[in-house]
């Protein structure tokens, strides 16, 4: 899976490299950011961002400030969009919390999704053979924030063989029952309650997915959608019952924002580091 | 001087806080962004970050990521906005180089600049009144980027006896000798040159001015600016004849961008530090 490198920027003596290419699962161009610690040296180990609504390939490699910690790695970090993007699907640009920048990581099968917002797929698929075969990347974990972490918790959980550890900040762990989540999941997979279970990452652990590594997941409790949208509890509940190994960072005065995300992004780094 | 704060992010154990303030110069609400290393402790220094061209207060508390740098420091770093803004004076949103955006740190004397454009007075009278009154600062470093690196130098250059050091990334050294500072300066201060060299790091240097400390320089040798716009030589080679000590780090590769910045961020923090 070839791609093109549109910008480059030398960064801690790396690069933070924006790109872009043919997507076979959204049939769009799509873009994405990554910073590579080492221009010489080959890159064994990647960990994927996915960001949240709103977003696209810019605010993680911008704002996190996650480059320090790569810089004298063997690991890469890369960032997809969030969604395609003016493909004209109805009601695309009506709001924040679907269509653009909301693709809440699923394969829609609506009538004017279903064509290009495989965004499920285009994770598992596209971004999976761009690391492999793109970059040479050998081992692979998972992350992301708010809708990017419960695609994270999701993605990861549905394919434990890919993906070598998985870990969130401020994920919508339950989106069956919360208000971004229904009105995404039924925009995107229609109106069956059944058919959105295959994106919950409380459902798929209740019906016996695992990952035998520790799920991460860094929450702030000044977060204001945390009792709302998030709901956390449910997860950590959920995996304390059924004996999936979990750690939730409850974090005192922090917020959603991505000053919550550059305090505790080393963090992170180095969990997903000691398990490739 | 009081000011009022819009929004706080919990960082790192400290805040990053936006914050507004009635300014005597501009004789407008001006912005401005700081972190706080900790919530509880007196904090005895600051640095000032002195942003670039088209910037205002977020860009570098967004982006550098220097809250990892002072987290368990005793420094605060405070980033005011680059311009009064929506003032309606002529021309003052047609370009990106000149009125909104684009300060350039001086007193402008031409009609329809100079009730509001004291960006001079605004960082060296109210600013420094802020970090002392407001933030119960003792000792106060300047630094910036770009239009901010020469604003940092000029006005370091020019009061030695506020800034206890002096530091620019990528800075214009030389504006009466570059496209960007003829434009600023004859906008600002009107045709005649004499008066632009009060705002010229070069100028001020070759008239005697002198700071006892190093003035530290980070110039990326990528960057498409360096040749036409910065002149960063001008500056070496007139401090290494008149005997101002400096130190131009020269870095392969790295562009203009706060890439760059965020890669070398923390040893001008360290140097401004051993410096106070």
């Amino acid at each position: 899976m070839s791609f093109e490198i549109l910008k480059s920027h030398k960064t801690f003596g790396g690069k933070t490299i924006f790109c872009e290419h043919q997507s076979n699962a959204t049939k769009t161009v799509m873009k994405f950011s990554a910073f590579l610690p080492k221009e010489k040296e080959k890159i064994a180990n990647a960990i994927i961002w996915l960001s949240g609504l709103t977003c696209n390939e810019e605010n993680f490699i911008t704002k996190a400030g996650a480059q320090k910690f790569l810089k004298d790695s063997n690991t890469m970090i890369i960032c997809p969009d969030t969604s395609p993007r003016g493909i004209g699907a109805p009601g695309e640009d009506e709001s924040y919390d679907f269509g653009t920048g909301a693709g809440f990581y699923v394969n829609a099968t609506t009538d004017g999704y279903k064509e290009n917002y495989q965004m499920y797929d285009y994770i598992v698929k596209d971004v999976v053979e761009l690391l492999k075969d793109g970059f040479g990347v050998s081992n692979i974990a998972i992350t992301g924030h708010s809708m990017g972490g419960h695609g994270a918790l999701v993605i990861g959980l549905r394919n434990p063989d890919i993906f070598s550890s998985v870990s969130a900040f401020s994920p919508i762990v339950n989106p069956v029952e919360c208000p971004w989540g229904k009105k995404a999941l039924s925009g995107y997979l229609g109106d069956k309650i059944e058919d959105w279970k295959a994106y919950d990452s409380c459902e798929l652990i209740e019906k016996g997915a695992r990952h035998e590594k520790t799920l991460l997941i860094e929450q702030g409790l000044a977060d204001e959608f945390y009792k709302d949208q998030l709901l956390t509890d449910n997860l950590a509940d959920l995996c304390d019952r059924v004996g999936q190994s979990f750690k939730v960072n409850y974090r005192e005065g922090y917020d959603h924002s991505y000053y919550f995300i550059s305090s505790f992004i080393e963090d992170h780094i180095k969990f997903h580091q000691s398990n490739f």
